[in-house]
């Protein structure tokens, strides 16, 4: 069986059940008397969002940017990561002399409302029962993500954003920034996402929840309790996801139909082919990481994503009279968010007056590209940034 | 949970377990001195192959076409199924006056071997044992199922095929067909195939094994010995094949994000979207219907396909000196087995000097559109058989 545990999952379990609750990061804390007002109705208190914070405030408060992370990212953007000890997701872009250069800027993630990396979610604690919260807590949407930022942007005293930005779900987020909260948004950059979740995407993440939920380890979601993970049901989960992120061509570059250290097929069901031996590597090293139940909501959140529904179906009218300016990217070899959706995007901008940019990035990297090393990516991103900083006022970068 | 039992499933798997064993068509049995030597070596013994026919063989034993299925299909090409109770799957091209003319030809349709219709496979009883095969049945290749249609034809007395036709894995029968017994084959129409398995491909397989190997009610392959069946694993596995077998247009057609008969999202797990409720659907039914081991053996035979290995790699190679006629078609949608894999066959034949004629459809429907009513499938499969028809001196179509 490839998605059997591997051996030292006791202590990452450990460690990530306790990032949960304890993260390794700045946490900021709202009692009961501050709930955080939800989509679904529900008010949630108290209530805690975990982040991570890079590079200097200036005394204007005018250089915070906003990094907004994807479904199974988290808070650590350029450290390292404490529960798997490997570099933070995206130091390609965020850093010194970077295109979000902390040397210039006030860079700000937090863990998203949901996640299990200490930011409140199924993972941790519910205060009334000491108990984890598991499918008691409340289902979460890419607002209510946004709603706990703006909170904790009220609570580090940040009126506006210079600039959010983020890929994928946090490409979500970032148009949900733009529609919530106009005022408080000078730019912004969505990459590889979309104004809604199609069909498709609907179809590929409910695979992923049946086969969570389909693992008796699951216990109804309640998994803790019982001291154990649904970590089989959870791994294909992440293996089917994991090709959605990739494209048909980057797969036969990289595999093709290679064999897996054998000269010839075994006539049976090992790993024969080398990208059968990676995909079960992506299982199994995803549920030492992460929480299944949180799994469980952020596809949740994304399925429910369609921005139109701001403005009674009108994309366009989301976005009427704002004064952002957007950096819309995608990627050619992109078929969970293809460039259409960027394009439905850049179209609605458009009509309703905004400024915006738009660059359809050449690769066969898939969706995860704008993760990877992509020079146009990191081109384009520095010189809006760039322009953006000089209408804002801002200082030139020093290298 | 969407993919619990229903209620009915009981009547069904005993329907299904008797198949096996004794389906309800005729059956080819095979004595322990008429083994079916494999391609990893085994030597089976004893086997059986269970198969349908329409139409009447003529005297000169000169038009018999014989149809590959796909990888959960059945030698009921043409008549209601036993288990399922619903229409043959291609009474749509197979019929009195469809392009494949059971008034004019001889249509044989073969359970594939490893499948569970009443061919020989994991579902089946193990002479020596008395038990199901499960995992010790050997695992098999599209050769080898080739080679086990062609022990029929002997046994039915039919030296040569008019024709020989099928899509997806059918299709990958055909071309074997036309590589390992060339002088048997007048004419082959493979339809939505490809020469090889794509690495991605190959991924999506291994994710619906490691979800069916993930159930415990698999129990290591043995479940018939528990009376139980992997059922929660299956329909994660055919929930996410099913997607594969589409397109997005045609999800977004059909589906988009409409809710389930509800006005509003629940803020829940349920099936808020038609596109979950239908996945959900498909996964259940499929169980109902299929063994979970013989996918196993299925999807290993496609991911071991790869055609070139006939003749050194050299695709060309293979069709060396063929005398048949080739019709190839795909589909524009079809990202499963996408246009350049049906040019990719067309340029081998092209190099072989072959006869070749290849046809791009257009349609939304996906893979699953050599399935369906398409009209331009239907009159170009027609034209080639009464062009072969004339050259084989069949008689002409009397309607």
């Amino acid at each position: 069986m490839g998605v059997d545990a591997t051996s030292g999952h006791k202590a990452q379990s450990d460690l990530s059940r306790h990032e949960a609750d304890h993260p390794s990061s700045a946490v900021a804390h709202f009692a009961a008397h501050e709930p955080l007002m939800l989509d679904s109705g529900f008010a949630l208190a108290p209530w805690q969002i975990a982040y991570q914070t890079y590079g200097t405030l200036n005394k204007d408060r005018s250089n915070a940017i906003l990094i907004c992370h994807a479904l199974t990212g988290d808070q650590h953007v350029a450290n390292v990561n404490p529960v798997t000890g490997k570099p933070g997701w995206w130091t390609s872009m965020v850093g010194p002399g970077k295109p979000f250069d902390t040397d210039r800027f006030f860079i700000i993630c937090a863990n998203v409302l949901g996640s299990c990396m200490g930011t409140s979610g199924p993972a941790s604690l519910n205060a009334a029962t000491q108990n984890p919260w598991a499918v008691d807590f409340p289902v979460v949407t890419i607002r209510d993500m946004v709603r706990a930022q703006a909170r904790l942007l009220d609570r580090l005293g940040i009126e506006s954003l210079f600039c959010v930005a983020g890929g994928s779900m946090g490409g979500m987020q970032v148009l949900q920034w733009a529609s919530t909260f106009p005022d408080r948004v000078f730019s912004a950059i969505p990459l590889a996402t979309g104004a809604k979740h199609s069909a498709q995407n609907i179809a590929f993440h409910e695979v992923g929840r049946q086969a969570v939920m389909a693992d008796p380890d699951w216990h109804g979601g309640h998994y803790r309790l019982q001291g154990i993970r649904p970590e089989k049901g959870l791994a294909v989960a992440r293996m089917a996801a994991h090709i959605t992120y990739l494209s048909e061509g980057a797969l036969h570059r990289k595999f093709g139909r290679r064999l897996q250290d054998r000269a010839a097929p075994t006539f049976s069901f090992d790993a024969d082919f080398e990208i059968e031996s990676y995909l079960r590597y992506q299982g199994r090293s995803f549920v030492e990481r992460f929480d299944a139940n949180s799994y469980l909501y952020l596809t949740r959140a994304m399925d429910y994503f369609d921005l139109a529904d701001d403005a009674g179906g009108k994309l366009a009218a989301v976005f009427k009279g704002t004064k952002a300016r957007f950096c819309v990217a995608s990627f050619t070899s992109d078929w969970l968010f293809p460039t259409r959706d960027s394009r439905a995007i850049v179209h609605a901008l458009n009509a309703a007056g905004a400024s915006v940019s738009f660059v359809e990035i050449e690769t066969d990297k898939g969706h995860d590209a704008f993760l990877l090393d992509e020079p146009v990516l990191f081109a384009t991103t520095r010189g809006f940034i760039d322009a953006a900083a000089r209408a804002r006022h801002l200082p030139e970068a020093s290298r």
